[in-house]
């Protein structure tokens, strides 16, 4: 397929011309990329952005299992098959990601990275020595076909970010979290419901429930992982599995299995909706928009805590990580907190151009998966990231302004409530009214009232007033 | 077409049997549909809510105005016309919404609601004194087809809910907010950027940032007109105007501005755009969500600003509208800016099923138009009510909390900016934390640091000072 | 709370006056309903939609649960519990629909729908014979409070159209799907990818793909139901149950699961995250537009296999419905699968608001309830609804033209497949070529190029070219 | 601010020491940034992508500019602002796009990328001959906040890609659309609606209708730039341009419209409005949005129409652009048409990331702006590239198999619709479904019919039953 003719002339770039069979192409001297892939180059100049680096290690992975399989089956010559093998894992391993220049918006089957791969191997493999001679198609295409691994190369990927990247990361946030509702479990504040003063609750409580909310989101991952492992390998061009042996599938997954230790990789269990549809995909990337909506609950309530210093709310203080304005002195801005909303904004984006492409597809195939891979595998990776940074260099920093979360507790109107039953609901708007009225506080109001008698000792206001027993909180436990 | 037959069973439904090209159908016995709307309710029950009041409207007006044109080009008899006329009419005026009993989720073309028109004009006038027959296709459908009735029709009313209700409805809300930019114009309070103490604005400026928003808003409205506006009758079948006369449509289109008033009415550039995309929809709901997402920061400020009353920020007090909990006596909620940001989320879902549905035609037809109409009529429904509502209910009762702005804007370290050319910017860093550090203003800190000297008299520090004046806001203007 | 103050006019609507914390308000005369609904009645004007049924059913079951467990705890007297029960059980059971005049943008919390409910509780228990009283907030609304309850029954309610409604339709979808994978296990034809021809697939691999799709769905549902059915009922105002009695919650799950055998329902983990966030709600959602994905797939493939009849494909008839044309005699159109696939459009725009919705919360309660529940719960709906009608409107009566269908297998240039490793790939490519070129079989085109010989026998040649071999399905099974 | 300590050990990288207000901070030693960039740089490790290209253009652009106002009025010394100036032309000419290291998830206001800008400058300053000393808040960032000079870049790139790339790109594919409309101003083919077969069109007509969408597209980008153009610049911190002279703004916006030639350029009417909310960004995302969606039609249409060779359409061909298949020889796939769809969905994806950004607002500051930035100018890149690709790789190369084309259009039933008026509609019908049934012509099936006679000559027939005139289009215009 390579004539090793240098297209060379003084100061230009070399190329060297390669054939398929639509003819002549002319390719960089020094790639290891052929002729389809400098195609495929060509035709589509359009984002000048490539593969994920996840996606290459899928590609990389998976055509070195197959290999594998072809060589356990007898269909290929093992020097080959090591070849392959040992290439294979280079990619996988990130050593030549550079030899992926094909755009992520090129044919929607991802037939050009597919091939791209099988090129760049088989030149890998002309480059050991000895040199071993591997066909991209005959050879390391062997059994498959660009329907089948571009497909499964992305549920690869997809799911080693599932199980390696994210469930890790929202772990150590949930952790930080879980750290903070113990450390605050007492630490008493007015609770706000429509933003408005409410009864208290405890600063823990708050991370408690915010602890839940990522524990919950590990919860919805794991939960689609079962349709996201499934692996369309096996059934070649169209499901049917023409031109692969019976059970090919099957045991490329266990290799891949005990290679990666990803259990939760498994044989696709139809294997024409694992080529037509791209339905796992738009599932795992609902849960990761679930995740964004978490998270930008948590960073809002953050950072409106740590809103002020002195005109805002005041609560808790964020660490410091870099000044804030070049023109007001001293002034420091929640920006963890703003990357997490804005990757939050990003990952609910990018599931919508997901689900775009996941019902566009058309008979045997789904044509939009380099973007819906793309995006999914941006998603897991920034979410990921944001996640372990904000736990690390956010929620791990914050500390607590206890004396003023107190003090605000106890000046909420909405404290009356535990009043209701000894002085009634009536007598308790009006005293409520009157301290908010005459910024007293409820203990004082009530008093000043002449509300203390039978009903109502001072001492029984007291404990009625105890705002860590209102956020039923024992101060000893 | 009808067989006055009663199929009277006692205590049972009455029904009359009805038949078209595929055979018998029974029907209500007192329906004024006919089949074909008899059979689209049976094939359809899917969401029990059928077209938008102004989808039914904008179908009267256009079959008015259709044999209108019929009669005067000589081919519909003048007695039919005028019936079909004021049937039309009656349709238009909302006189029977309830004759139109199709699921919104039917045809794609909307086929069945066209016919439905057609046949329930049909019944009308053979009710006339004396009765006019009119035959619901040849007569009432003439010149026309489901293929350009039904876009024509949600554009008409699209439109008009624009030019109507949407644009006069933020015309309102704009004043509500321009009354309070000037009303306002001096009540000084301290900026937020990052929710963060910045330096001074006024309360004024926030609004008139407001009250610009929704300015645009309407500019953003307008500037979609001119294709939203394009009517696709005329078109027929497929945009050939097959079985129309020549200039029929443009003809309807003047009896539509005429009859209306609304000149933003027009003859498509090109039918097979009209009939084949539906661009201008996808387009005018883009606009909606961009008005969508101004009205949820107006709102989310305003909700900011009227927190607390005592836990929160407590700048400005909403209108109390009802009582906010059944537990928390004298508890008051925004509800109203609950509501504004309820409708924004949900005009930019619809929008999303507009951008779906606008993406998925092919070839001569688009078949997503009910699923389309009805939201973007919808987000124009919800829009045109909540602005009103927003302006009457919420806005126009704000009161502001002038002396707690303004001491929370002396408050802000951030005064310290103007002072960074006379003391230096280090040194203004040092007044600024320890103002905060030791909750002291700026003012008592300068002095207290012994900075009042030659470059710095306390007259000149006041002026610095004066947070209205960094505000750059004459009072006396 | 209720002056039956009639204030009657001549020829007016008559009203009676009501009287809450904020003073009095004219309520029509007849309504079940009192103060603080009519407030809510006038704030609200805005889309003139009320709560879903089922949304109205779940706050039914949840106030006679409430009240059971009031009961057994002896906090309320049995004759009270009894009537709420029995009035709470005929607002379940849909008997009182009207009586909720509330829109559904209203305040974010559902207050107003939730006090609705305990006014019209009251008004029904008042109705009884003998009377009971029941006061709305200390009796029907004892140990809850709205921020508790309304989310609980919108968790009811998306959990029962889940088990009872969605579930079930896609299991007939799913059967219908199968049935037809059976039915045409042996019906070969082309396969597509990228729309172009390839290799064969039989019809019943194509719908067995099918089938496997709505499976997922299900299996996609029912991995978010241990989030969906958690139920916040047991925090009262900000999660902390001030005000009911320990362990209230837990009991009232009991009694709602024991009534409705829905054992899915559970009580939540976290009682602040399960008032603060809706996650569990956009997780859902999110499930649900997977499965809008994977019916415009299978939606779009059935519409264009059934193409034509002459200039598309032609592969199949779907069942006649009704006319399609009132131009063009004897045109049917697609209907149903038309209607599918704008229910997904509609369902993937109601997932874009709830994702707004659930990620705008702050602090202890999320303010977005209502229009997150109708979006949820339309999208069940409208999923529901639609399954089973594609299942029996259209899956059941599709027709295949199988010898067409064969046909168009066998014109296939990419049959010419599994000759490689007999003639060669490069002169596979040329047969291929020649055969589209002069529009002959492939077949006769090896025939006339003489390459039947030693390597490839007639009767071989017969044997590779057996389309349904290719598809490797045996026609005896 | 820079120490020029080095602090190298051997094997190590190099780095030295610079100070701000937060202390010191290790910058590589060639780095030309400095203290506040590099900890941006280790702040937020998340998607390891840095701005766009365009939007580094932009900040150089805007840098330049304020400096020569600065210059002009005086504030700044010359040798300083002319070093700025060159300085600034050489960022926006993109020599130091290396020296922005920076990720695009930051902190909200894009205070770390306007500062990496004014480091930069200030490095390569120094590195003139003779050295020039510029500070980078000081001189730099002078009558200048990141709080209106980042959103001013911002808009600046986007009208720039509106006006310099998307409407000529747009332009393009309008032109090779346009071209086509007249060269198949006569090729008749059936019409489809719902996919079924309906009475004739031309394909220049229906290129005519593609050419339209794209027409009204570029009209769409142009209604959204009198407010895309607006810039923020003026308004400083806040809005109220404390520390900037008066008129800064203005005189900014008359230099970079003088330097760009864009006039689209203008000052915020509302500087509040212009750094408070970004609705000028959500509005243009979504004109990008609806052209997405009109290039997602012509795109599936064009590939429908080129569907086969085979066993679809077969009514056109595209261009052959790379192999499609390894197993398959000689398989050719749509794969520009597949990079337009699935650039379709992208736009669609960043349009909601956008509009989750716009509506996220907080008083004096929308902080989600470096990611809004990304997915706006990402969308316009990609729907630029990708039209002139779809126009010149594709449309222009297509080819119409006319007599494939004409031979479907005969065979359509609906033809028969023209006679009507003869036969009548019943008959008509009739003549339809015979004609479909037995697989004959509609001429025929008349003369089989004996139809032929008084009402009907042969000549009429054949005069009816012309596509061409059915389709309205006269052969010799």
């Amino acid at each position: 397929m390579t004539d090793s003719v240098v297209d060379k002339k003084a100061g230009e770039p070399e190329y060297r011309i390669e054939h398929d069979t639509m003819g002549e192409v002319r390719v960089p001297i020094n790639a290891l990329w052929r002729a389809q892939t400098q195609r495929a180059v060509e035709n589509f100049p359009i984002s000048f952005r490539g593969l994920e680096r996840t996606q290459i290690r899928a590609l990389g992975l998976l055509k070195g299992a197959c290999a594998q399989v072809n060589k356990d089956l007898g269909l290929l010559a093992p020097e080959k098959a090591d070849a392959i093998i040992a290439a294979a894992g280079e990619i996988a391993d990130g050593l030549h990601d550079d030899q992926f220049p094909i755009d992520v918006f090129q044919t929607g089957s991802g037939t050009s990275s597919n091939m791209n791969a099988n090129e760049v191997i088989a030149s890998i493999a002309a480059g050991f020595n000895p040199p071993v001679t591997v066909h991209p198609n005959d050879d390391v295409n062997m059994s498959q076909s660009s329907n089948d691994t571009f497909p499964t190369a992305t549920h690869i990927a997809a799911t080693e970010a599932a199980v390696r990247h994210l469930i890790p990361a929202l772990e150590i946030l949930h952790e930080s979290l879980a750290v903070k509702a113990k450390q605050w479990r007492t630490v008493v504040k007015s609770g706000r419901t429509h933003l408005m003063d409410a009864v208290p609750v405890t600063l823990g409580q708050e991370f408690g429930g915010y602890a839940r909310q990522i524990e919950a989101g590990i919860e919805r991952v794991k939960a689609t992982l079962p349709r996201l492992g499934e692996l369309a390998i096996g059934g070649t061009a169209v499901g049917t599995g023409l031109n692969a042996p019976d059970g090919f599938g099957a045991k490329v997954v266990e290799v891949l299995v005990a290679q990666t230790g990803i259990a939760e990789l498994r044989t696709a269990k139809d294997s024409f909706e694992a080529q037509a549809a791209r339905d796992g995909l738009v599932e795992a990337s609902g849960a990761l928009k679930t995740i964004a909506a978490s998270l930008t609950k948590i960073a809002n309530d953050v950072r409106w805590m740590g809103s002020g210093p002195l005109t805002g709310l005041g609560e808790i203080q964020l660490p410091d990580l870099q000044p804030g304005s070049s023109i007001m002195p001293g002034k420091v801005n929640p920006v963890l907190p703003e990357a997490v909303t804005q990757v939050a904004a990003q990952v609910i984006g990018n599931d919508a151009a997901v689900t775009v492409g996941g019902l566009s597809g058309a008979f045997e195939l789904n044509v939009y998966i380099p973007m819906m891979a793309r995006n999914v595998l941006e998603s897991f990776t920034l979410l990921s990231n944001v996640s372990k940074l904000f736990a690390t260099k956010c929620i791990d920093g914050l500390v607590a302004n206890e004396a003023h979360l107190r003090e605000l507790a106890e000046s909420s109107p909405s404290i009356v409530t535990p009043l209701n039953s000894a002085i009634g609901y009536e007598e308790a708007a009006k005293v409520a009214k009157e301290a908010l009225k005459e910024r007293k506080t409820i203990r004082q109001t009530v008093i000043d009232r002449g509300l203390i008698g039978d009903k109502l000792s001072e001492a029984e206001l007291d404990r009625r007033l105890d705002v860590l027993a209102m956020a039923k909180v024992k101060p000893g436990e």
